[in-house]
């Protein structure tokens, strides 16, 4: 250990969380049904739809977040439709043109903090509706925030609900990407709930890969009326696991016993013992985020000293002779290394 | 007449040039082969190549602009790249998402009175290639501008000659869209003749459509080698032509003479007659345009009154109490349209 | 003409039938809206849904055929989906993959004679529909056949009937290609009607470009909720033609005093003596057709010697020793031309 | 035990082999980087390229087989191509279109036993190119086969020689679809090893998924300049995978004391009992396989008594009172299980 790096790069660094370990292995050498129609996948269904409070929500399990996304939005919008997001959102930015893959394009909207608000949508399609050669540009069809977003932050159950009237004045389905939202349910500054997602959004996704699973994302349609055919949609799009039931087992795990709602927090005390510290030790946040995801701006030169002991994620040069940097804590980071690294950010400031 | 609206709407509200509908008729009648191995074709192509100085130019010739932007850039870019742009380029605005639907991300970048520059160019692709993450990124595979712009302004020789080295050093085709060339050609501003086009771009085309022909636009490639099999894209692009001969014939009448470098020069004329009046009275121009197309800035209450007699191109809200309009010219537009506009500009503002 | 060889080749060799080049000659300088919104293309809807039966139809205007197929197939078919036609269709072989371009699987079913039939869909859906894995598969989500076939044949009232009803029965939209329908509707074995296909099929397009028109298509939909925002899927399709009133004025003029459902007859008429001619001589067909594409069996030779004289078009290698070619005749075809034919014909096989 | 049936339905029933869930367990909280640049990854690509000969190729791993062989064939295929390949092939049927949904066409070739051969490719090649609307058609741009077939049956080295070569001669790549490589690798009568799939393929795929892996499929491209960019490409699928690592282990164990090559033993020790047991038995064959997929035709009567205790796959109606079913064994099926089902093979016969 004393010569090793501590990695605070990410939120996927480890496999999966010991209950989910077990499960898989106890349960290998069963024989299942392929492509989710296993018992495991149905009883994981049920929990999520009982955790949701949507008893009838459409449940399916795929593998990662850019697949989710491409597939989800290729069965929510029609041919000539786009996609209204942040600017800074996964899908305009990190998913390597997938959308834009199914055919259709991504209309960004100036971020705040990763976010963007009803007033926004409503300007845009009032803007759009009142345009001459509308029909000739591209037709928003739906709406993608993320939950949180890719800068950590959160949006309010208040927030939400403007946005979910907003898309509704427009007929625009809401759609939540859910990659690392098992840190925003456990943040003491989140208000919005799995009920909450599931009555103010047309679709969202509880992530698995960056909380706590192996792998997967489960996608929730509170009303599954809203795309028939998804299954064939998934297979399509290349994103139909073969042996369902490993995700099954997963998700199934992930909400025995509320796991999935407390699996975040010990992510979230170290992320705010690691705050506290930087604030103490005058570091500069680039924003402030009340979840996993920490963003400082550092002297390049102290960033060189740090790195000989520490990894972080490159965020963005913020001038000359700063970068930003991320610091990301998991549901897997140690007490240990949250220590070790205060004590190397104490030390460096000195 | 008396009880008509004067139209300076756009530059495609008139059939043909004289020269071009005789030629038609003249040929009506007789039997060639289709999907451009016409004898007419082939003369125009021939032509289109002297005129450009490329002789072993390819040439093709297609519909309508959008059709052709969207037939180019996917015959240019590899499946995961994206096309470089002015945020108010035609492809990024204008065309439903026909750039979209081939499956390509199109990637603005800020425009200047319609313009970008190389450094925009180099500034994006040394950040892309140094973002760690750029692999999860849509990789730029090509630039695409206008000349003149969507903003009727002109890229000079310089610009064009700083653009095509920077595209050469990341690798990047350089597209020109010509929908409007002959504009640019009869513009006492330009400096950038076919040749300087032929040499300074990988692809452009010479729009008919909006400069005096029926329809039509001709794709010039100096390097036919870039784009092997173009016929068999166009064709999957459903923009194949059955009886190519009535393209052929229309460039053929275009490139006889000279006509194409000549026939914009009415409208520019009509254009310079139109600015002097605006300014004589005393109209704010939303930005200075060296060819056909005319931005002003209206008070609403002057542009309802103006618009009981003539007819005008929305362009966008200035604010609350102004708009902004396009008047364009167009080689069919009459002195005696432009007269009378210009008394009508002028009563207006007394 | 001594030393000219005869063509056969397509319908498409000629420019416009003379009353529309009148039509477009005489409205050449006037000033319109773009884009299909000019009167000229209000009069020829209107004329079409009068010819159709169908007052509330939406009628579009197109350019070109592989176009045409490429957006209406689009516009009704799901992401998912793909389109049941018959394997020799013109959109399974001659369109360089457009309908894929688009996403979609093209489902070809065995033709007999260019034509596929009710029971070959129910069949085909019982059998899909049966199938475990079906949810793995491309599911049909709509019907593809052309009038006259790619064979010249025809289906009768009742064969389009019971395609109807099949396609009802599984919820398939019914799509006819009517790139040649002139001479279809010429035709003395033909009784389906415009009105027969505004009332059995969803879409259909009333063919220009090969039945006397410069070019262009007009797209019927009797029900035009059918398609929202169609308008927007031209325009993203590179289809939606900007100086749409030449469209319109054609179709105008081929809707005048029933000028379209005359245009084919001098074709057929011309065809019909070819066949005699044929018959009498000895030759030999591929199959018997009763529109203006006549498909013969020839011997190697016996097409060398031919050739020399006339030029048809290959339709495929029959054996090592024989040919198929087609002979078509179009609306242009003069009796002049057709006695030389016939002449040749004669000649040669002497 | 007593009441539960046997299933012999497919070869992904079960989870992992033990020794990669052994390996799984024991790495499970070690820290790596994502997307397969950790050191299990570079472990598992060494020891394939040493397994494979192919020191220079490039290894990718990918989650599963639809996803692998979309990416893989719009990776190698140019926008206007379309993949040759069986009419059985997967692609072809039972990829829910995902091919079409990258814009290419399958172009379907008859099947012998699942197998096309280099003379079907030729043939096609030839009277392609000597067509004279060739480029109106989709142009082929790959070859598709898979080893073993969907019927299970093999390509031998001689074959797949003659199919290279037919490929070499076209400019074809080719590329094998290894989901069930494994029972290729271990039957007796197989003679094609991973060298000569490295030597005589441009690329090909090792399968994980059927072949003990929890999941996974290994593509290897043993000259990887054919492919530039394949990162982004797989990512723009959606088919990068986060935590790359848990694909390396896998495959690490896989490659591990030639695993891989033993692995699918027991399957075919199992398949040839039984099939013994069939052949004593007077059960009549749909086809013979050397691998451990197994089709037999029953009469519907007594499938349905054997159906009572056992499950297998449906595969097609053979006739009005026969139907076609597979039996799958896999790394995973016990002796205990054969012989069960042996004896009820038995006893339903007599």
């Amino acid at each position: 250990m004393a010569n090793e790096k501590l990695k605070f790069t990410c939120d996927y660094m480890e496999g999966a969380h010991p209950l989910i370990m077990k499960e898989l292995l106890s349960t290998n050498m069963m024989q299942t049904s392929g492509y989710g129609l296993d018992e495991f996948s149905e009883s994981a269904r049920d929990k999520i739809r009982k955790a949701c409070g949507a008893p009838e929500a459409g449940v399916y399990f795929l593998v990662g977040g850019t697949q989710t996304n491409a597939t989800v939005i290729d069965a929510l919008l029609r041919s000539y439709q786009g996609v209204l997001c942040a600017d800074t959102g996964h899908i305009a930015v990190h998913e390597a043109g997938a959308i834009e893959f199914g055919g259709h394009k991504v209309l960004p909207l100036p971020n705040t903090d990763g976010k963007i608000n009803a007033a926004q949508i409503s300007a845009y399609m009032d803007t759009f509706l009142s345009d001459e050669s509308h029909e000739h540009m591209v037709m928003p069809g739906m709406v993608y925030i993320s939950q949180p977003t890719e800068y950590g932050t959160l949006y309010s159950r208040k927030e939400l609900t403007a946005l979910n009237e907003a898309c509704r004045r427009y007929h625009l389905p809401l759609y939540v990407d859910g990659a690392r939202l098992a840190y925003a349910l456990a943040s003491p500054d989140n208000d919005v709930t799995l009920k909450d997602l599931a009555r103010l959004c047309d679709v969202f996704y509880i992530g698995g890969t960056k909380c706590g699973a192996f792998f997967g994302e489960a996608v929730v349609i509170p009303d599954p009326a809203l795309i028939p055919h998804l299954f064939t949609i998934i297979k399509q799009h290349g994103a139909l696991f073969a042996k369902g039931r490993i995700l099954g087992i997963q998700f199934d795990a992930l909400f025995t016993d509320d796991l999935y709602l407390h699996i975040g927090k010990s992510a979230l005390d170290c992320a705010a013992a690691i705050k506290s510290a930087l604030k103490e030790n005058g570091y500069r946040f680039f924003l402030e985020t009340p979840t996993n995801q920490i963003f400082v701006i550092l002297e390049n030169e102290a960033l060189h000293r740090l790195e000989k002991h520490a990894e972080f994620s490159f965020w963005e040069n913020y001038d000359d002779s700063h970068t930003v940097i991320r610091i990301a804590t998991s549901w897997a980071t140690t007490k240990e290394h949250t220590d070790a690294l205060i004590e190397l950010l104490k030390e460096n400031r000195a």
